[in-house]
């Protein structure tokens, strides 16, 4: 099969910084799932891996990258129930396994979920990993209770970037909190906006915008751009005994003791906990790519795929990613394998 | 009234490091109750505040420390409602008001509960500052379920202090939780046990005991000792989505980014919190007494009171000062006022 892996770290305006090659078609066992992938959609992990993981040294056998992916179960291992051969399916996929951006993956189907039959292969491939990194932010770190938080808010750093879409959808529709999105452009003000968001505010000094907008404090803040940027404005901005959830991993080290006196929280959230760690609950990723499906087919939440690529290609590649790690891109990025 | 304060931060070899003076009854207002003083408790916070409340300028005034006690209610503001002249009562107090090292003291009946009827005032005054941290720490923070709780594992660090030595109680007694408590010394793993601990652990050299013990990992880590001594070894030991609570300030900065592949949280407890920002419910304070009140008074939990001194005089509060800065301190030090 046709894999785009990488065998040395290189920067995004390197021609060569894909390689395209051949490789073994894998053969599922046990729980997984062998997949014929229709699409893939980007996220800051690949370039991160991209710019590290042969940074080193040269690898012998090329990285594949990729965790976001829709295609149609090829085959499947002996100890698989929930997925059959012929199913079309969307998941996000392990940290330390080879990556989607191949013809063929194996996925293990505690991970998986039925792709929203209303949604076309690029609609699907957009949302897992940013989907599955806002619910479980905002339900198993945060905690916030299905419709009952009205009468409380919410701040999200960064609303137009892949987390910040869906994470505004899923905190509006399914907990009716009030959702404040940061957002810098007209586009991204727009763009929050459009997927629900209640009020938007600049990110760049962050407290004199949100005093402007007469709001004191908030219940709870998801920051999905830079903790660093942000550490002081949402050590001021938390309301006392509030929780903060971030994504992003901080570069320099960050004051706790700003929150102390308030008894405030500080949550990590990363996807691939649940694999990396195979808890014992690694298959509630599955069950929330399913019930994610029966809200994007019901209607009560959309795609956040913004622009369409084409061509499992190296080139095709190295747009997106240049486009990704301009931190400009609004919503997701997805390249079509399969026309 | 009598009173004991300080107008300058001494050590505790000082004799002089507290004074002994006379100032005025105060007259309780609005949800204010005024309590005459039976007895008073000892925490660290005493002599934090002590040692740095006047440390770059003598104080005008004495301030007076202490946030632990128990008494009867003299007289009440025109708005309380939940307490009468007569009642005995229990409570730990609020950060900034004048604390409890005097003859009386006025005390918002939102944050002050009915005194266990089977305990002393000693045995009531070692409760309240330590047990509404514990449980807050444990239900507010970490949010343990109760009875719910009996397939996981809780780390107390620093199991034998005050804090530790009702936290164990909390528990092990309402969640079912499996205890492992730190002590080092041989009285203090005895007090553990007394307290319910499961097993003990000794602190120097956590991980390693830890290991000793065959126990990989813990859900949940409540640290009552130094939050930085003990970092490491509780990004270590937290299992992934686990919560970590501490209650003891960092003295440096520290790596946050060693809890981020787990998705692990970290929690402030600081007892002081609703009543410093007035949160909306402050008055969840006087209902954890209350409730505490009856587990004491049906005999689940136990006053923590481990040592009595008497008197209000300057001397016997540099005694129990210096005894509770020495860090060896069992279970809680009492201060008896009327015989």
């Amino acid at each position: 099969m046709k894999a785009i892996g990488i065998t040395k770290s290189l920067p995004v305006d390197d021609k060569n910084c894909f390689i395209s090659f051949e490789t073994e078609k894998p053969m599922p066992e046990s729980k997984d799932l062998l997949v014929k992938i229709h699409a893939v959609s980007v996220n800051p992990v690949d370039y991160k891996v991209r710019k590290n993981a042969a940074k080193d040294k040269e690898l012998d056998e090329p990285k594949i990258l990729g965790w976001d992916a829709a295609g149609i179960v090829e085959a499947v291992g002996n100890e698989v129930s929930n997925f059959k051969v012929g199913d079309e399916v969307y998941y996000s996929g392990e940290y330390e396994r080879p990556g989607c951006n191949a013809e063929f993956q194996l996925i293990d189907s505690r991970i998986a979920g039925h792709k929203p039959s209303n949604f076309s292969f690029e609609e699907a491939a957009a949302m897992p990993l940013t989907a599955i990194t806002a619910w479980e932010a905002i339900f198993d770190r945060l905690r916030l209770q299905k419709n009952g938080e009205s009468d409380r808010k919410l701040l999200i750093i960064g609303g137009a970037g892949g987390v910040g879409s869906i994470g505004i959808q899923l905190a509006k529709k399914l907990t009716n909190i009030q959702v404040i999105a940061t957002a810098s452009r007209e586009e991204t003000s727009e763009w929050c906006k459009k997927m629900g968001a209640d009020m938007i505010v600049n990110h760049h000094d962050l407290e004199k915008e949100m005093k402007k907008a007469n709001i004191e404090n908030v219940d709870y803040i998801l920051n999905f751009f830079d903790t660093d940027m942000h550490w002081q404005a949402m050590a001021n901005l938390i309301k006392p005994q509030g929780q903060i959830c971030s994504i992003v991993e901080n570069k320099n080290p960050l004051d706790l003791n700003k929150l102390k006196n308030k008894s405030a929280a500080f949550h990590w959230e990363f996807m691939f906990t649940r694999s990396l760690f195979k808890t014992k609950d690694m298959i509630q990723q599955h069950k929330i790519l399913e019930e994610l499906r029966l809200l994007f087919e019901e209607g009560s939440l959309t795609s956040t795929l913004n622009n369409t690529f084409e061509g499992l290609d190296t080139q095709v590649f190295r747009e997106v990613h240049e486009l990704q790690e301009s931190g400009k891109s609004i919503g997701k990025n997805v390249i079509k394998f399969i026309s």
